[in-house]
């Protein structure tokens, strides 16, 4: 019954099937690999941009912050969600990588709304060289919190940041699991909407390790991969990042893990629902937050449910806490069944 | 009716008159002259800190984030308002002085109160490694929005850094238009209270370019002068940013100029009280904010006044819009008088 | 006969083992596993060295300069080789990670002396402020240029860097390679004879992608923790370098690679010896270069021979050439026989 | 007699003139005053560039990082003198104002040659993503060792920097002395010869704190105005700034200043010549280095001549030393004729 998150579980098993198969003979290292160069080419094609620049680096928050590092001066400001991951979970990274752009924390809860959005940017760079230029928007899909924004939503964002002619960001961890929610194509929520920039997570999705970065636009090609390296980023033994991404993309391997992670999800949905039990979000993909007295998550707990609690409130001192569920590709339909029937007990 | 700022007024008459009694014969440079090493002690004996570092730097954003730079881990975060200067006025600075350390904006709309402080600081470091380690707390004293922390609100702002361990920084752009409206010595309103970092300004009082910042603890004295030199913030002719110091510690000129802008604000202040016009600061020392409908702003200006408006909403929406008046030691009681029966006519 | 590297190579049968081995269940991520805590004192074990912190990273760039960074303030210079890692293949990361720290190298054409260490020692902090402050020295051993320091001149050299309490950074990328050549343990490698934060690397010697960052003294380990996550080097699925690493331990695996690796080498350069073929190092563990006339790097790579030639020359002019042959734990005695024939054949 | 720096002596009377004449009434600050607009004009005219952009800032360390910081990413690396000012004293701020670019040192003692600058550059990029992109040339004019370029030796550099279409920053700290020199016009020695940003100095020239950074192409404009705000450079009260330039420009002061330090300058070399002291530049324009016995050195100290000496060993161990002698606008015939005589008592 383990729910805390989707970095916690098993990788799929094609993963290392992949690894072993990769491993044989010698290869250049640093991506100069045949197998690398597979790769990008099934990410572009899976992506249906033929002219794209792919790369892997091994971290979630690497791919985010080199990403931004390209599109963002280091005077600056990224829009971003105030509870988006690179703001809340990164340590600072945007920072770095960018050498001290900001954030600009659009206000709400969690989904950028455009209105929002757009009093923050008209909010920067009206006090001429006093204040940071305006920068990319960032957009994490699923959210933190486990929203997904629906195609109008996203569409209507992105056209708040053209307006501007500011590039676009998809914090993509759960890329999957949310295109696998909307039915849609890797290439439809991505650059046909007008993201310019698309992480395409693995870690969290049945991988060890890797994430793809794909700028739609190659021009910033050569640029990033110097920040790759100067980020001690680049990958030496690459091919192992490349076997991981070459058995995410056999048959689609990446729609069923995120496919599987999402039932899981809707099934404990449909089970809190039945228990009547307060949920947060109002969309959802292979996330849900539920609300519960302090005294049930913990015997929750007790139970063997392993989870988060108080994650969107930082404070101990309520009664009525907040707990994340996070499901991943290799949580079985017994064991959510298990922690639905454990709650039903302890409610 | 000159309103707009108080960077834009003369210098005071001392200040030119020492700057050229320094400017005879020879003397080492970057600081390492008698004078600085006079006009070093004359602070410390102003503060009563016979102890405490004393450097000089040419700009208030340079006094800033260098102080913050000794204060402030790049993987940390520095506590202020959402309207500090540091935030709003500094393009970045803080950012890339801290080498990407964070503002964590205390909510609220001017003056930070100890609760939101405290949850602030709380809300920090509950993330393990994935968040920012807690960093400075700063505070401006004269706030960005003209207002004036009474003693007992510093006191208990700065308890509550205390009670975390966190260093505290004041930004003192105008430390001399507070204590003289409060009546306070500079002691009472910095170390004696536990401020560890004091910028004691003189730009915006009269001098022609030099903010002191004071380190209390003189541990960090030897960093702050790598830093400050890297900064490119080291004066080669340290002696004329030592002159004009000397001048405003001379018969106690920062208190004298302040005194003359902040009972100009008094006179300002009561003649908009008297007009039944609304006032957005509380307590002032020497700025003010007052709203007007945007018409009779720009009959005022057209009448000769010159001062921003829109500076607090950033929209230009409004009928109602929010002016700033900002007076300095060269404003005459006749110029505000002026202004008043300009304003008078106007409404 | 693929000798272009040691990031080519496959990994080692028992790493593959190991992940399989690991990829059961549900583990916390970022660190928190019960493997990476086994193996975190598996290292402290084999170092000897019970208080020691340590920690894992996907890359050997970030070994070094996560280490660095938490060893050389901004304002300071690292002393490193001419030749150093840090300097000729980080594209900058160094400067990076300590935010514009320097590097002084070290007049030489590999391995530092104590005179000339001692000289660029002296050398800095002779201009008060307007230089960099001594910071760390930075010893790679195994050599970039193949060489093993013997353990009286690494002695000698960190009896240099303890002169001006310098702490000592060992890039220890081939770490085992050159303990195997000494014939010394792990602790008389690195604390024992003064270094104060070792890199004990995992990706050139049959690893998949991970090296150990190992600082003898626990005082740091807050610091390097935020760093590292602000470097985006946190990995999160931990377990998975936890489980290369479990297996480099198992029963001295790390040992055996490397003993393999120099046991070619030795063969190796053996047969360059017979063959009368110029050689640069005059120690070796795992590397060798050669030289030869271009035309002969020529038909040895068209007879199937992989390496870089002119590497330590950056010139395509010359008639005779440099070329690098590097060893891996793969590598089999027919292999380099094989090369050698081929050798003996274009001479 | 005092020859330790042009950073040591008075500013020029017009300087106090000029700073007192642009103290009436009120002016935006932040470069928006009329006074600043006019002098950047003076300086296009004076240079013969309409189209430039010129930015005032107060230290000649920030002329050259800011300059750098727009013309090479943090990737890359700056080409220039080992004993570049750059390198040598300002305390990493390059490093830090570019994020983390490198400098690549150009062997040789003082000027580079094109044949060494040609090899630093074929050295770098040929390591692919591994090692710097190739970023700016920096040339110093006059050198930090005294010298003067001659316009071929310029021309030559230029012409290399230009086959590998990399961006030319000249480090003017002392171009006025160089231009008076050599007979030449601003122009000519800047924009004409392919210099694409220039630092024309004011401090070491009679003024009190302030340089000009020209663009020769304004496109960076917006970008340097951004670096220059967040760099804390930008002087609130900038009319100060201008009003120094001001009275620089009146009646070609900046050329007068300079052909009297240049001519005291070769009054001492004319003098050090007929005593037969040996010297070290070749070429001069104020400054000249010599070397005589320690105990000389101590002997003319005490007569009272103060300059630096071992400035180019970094040795106390040798008997023969190397003194700096820098000649200002405000040293007399008489003072030299005073060192002189007592230079050649003492040897």
């Amino acid at each position: 019954m383990y729910f805390a998150s989707d970095n916690s579980g098993p990788v799929a098993p094609q993963v290392l099937t992949a690894l072993a198969e990769a491993n044989t003979g010698y290869a250049m290292g640093y991506g100069g690999d045949p197998l690398s160069a597979e790769v990008a080419d099934g990410i572009r094609t899976l992506f249906e941009a033929p002219d794209a620049a792919v790369f892997l680096v091994p971290t979630g928050t690497a791919a985010n912050v080199l990403a931004l590092s390209c599109l963002c001066p280091p005077y600056a400001t990224t829009f971003c969600s105030p509870v988006a991951h690179i703001h809340e979970d990164e340590c600072n990274a945007p920072e770095f990588f960018t050498s001290g752009a900001k954030l600009t924390l659009v206000p709400g809860s969690d989904r950028m709304t455009p209105e929002a959005l757009r009093a923050s940017i008209e909010g920067e760079e009206n006090r001429g060289f006093h204040g940071p230029k305006r920068g990319p928007v960032s957009i994490t899909q699923v959210t933190e919190a486990g929203n997904v924004y629906t195609m109008d939503e996203l569409r209507a964002l992105i056209a708040v940041a053209k307006d501007y002619s500011l590039p676009v960001h998809l914090d993509g961890a759960r890329f999957s699991n949310a295109a696998v929610k909307l039915g849609v194509t890797p290439a439809e929520m991505s650059w046909k909407i007008g993201v310019d920039v698309c992480v395409f997570g693995g870690t969290k999705n049945g991988l060890m390790g890797v994430e793809a970065v794909i700028f739609f636009d190659p021009a910033k090609a050569e640029e990033f991969q110097y920040r790759r390296k100067r980020g001690a980023l680049l990958f030496s033994k690459h091919r192992y990042l490349a076997a991981q991404m070459q058995a995410y993309l056999k048959d689609d391997l990446w729609k069923d893990l995120a496919t599987r992670a999402n039932a899981r999800c809707d099934q404990l949905v449909h089970g809190l629902s039945k228990a009547r039990v307060e949920m947060l979000n109002d969309t959802h993909a292979n996330m849900v937050f539920f609300r519960l007295p302090r005294a049930t998550h913990e015997a929750l707990q007790a139970a063997g449910a392993v989870y988060h609690f108080n994650d969107m409130t930082g404070s101990t001192a309520e009664t009525v806490l907040t707990g994340r569920l996070v499901c991943d590709w290799n949580l079985s339909e017994a064991e959510v069944a298990r922690f639905l029937e454990a709650l039903n007990q302890v409610i």
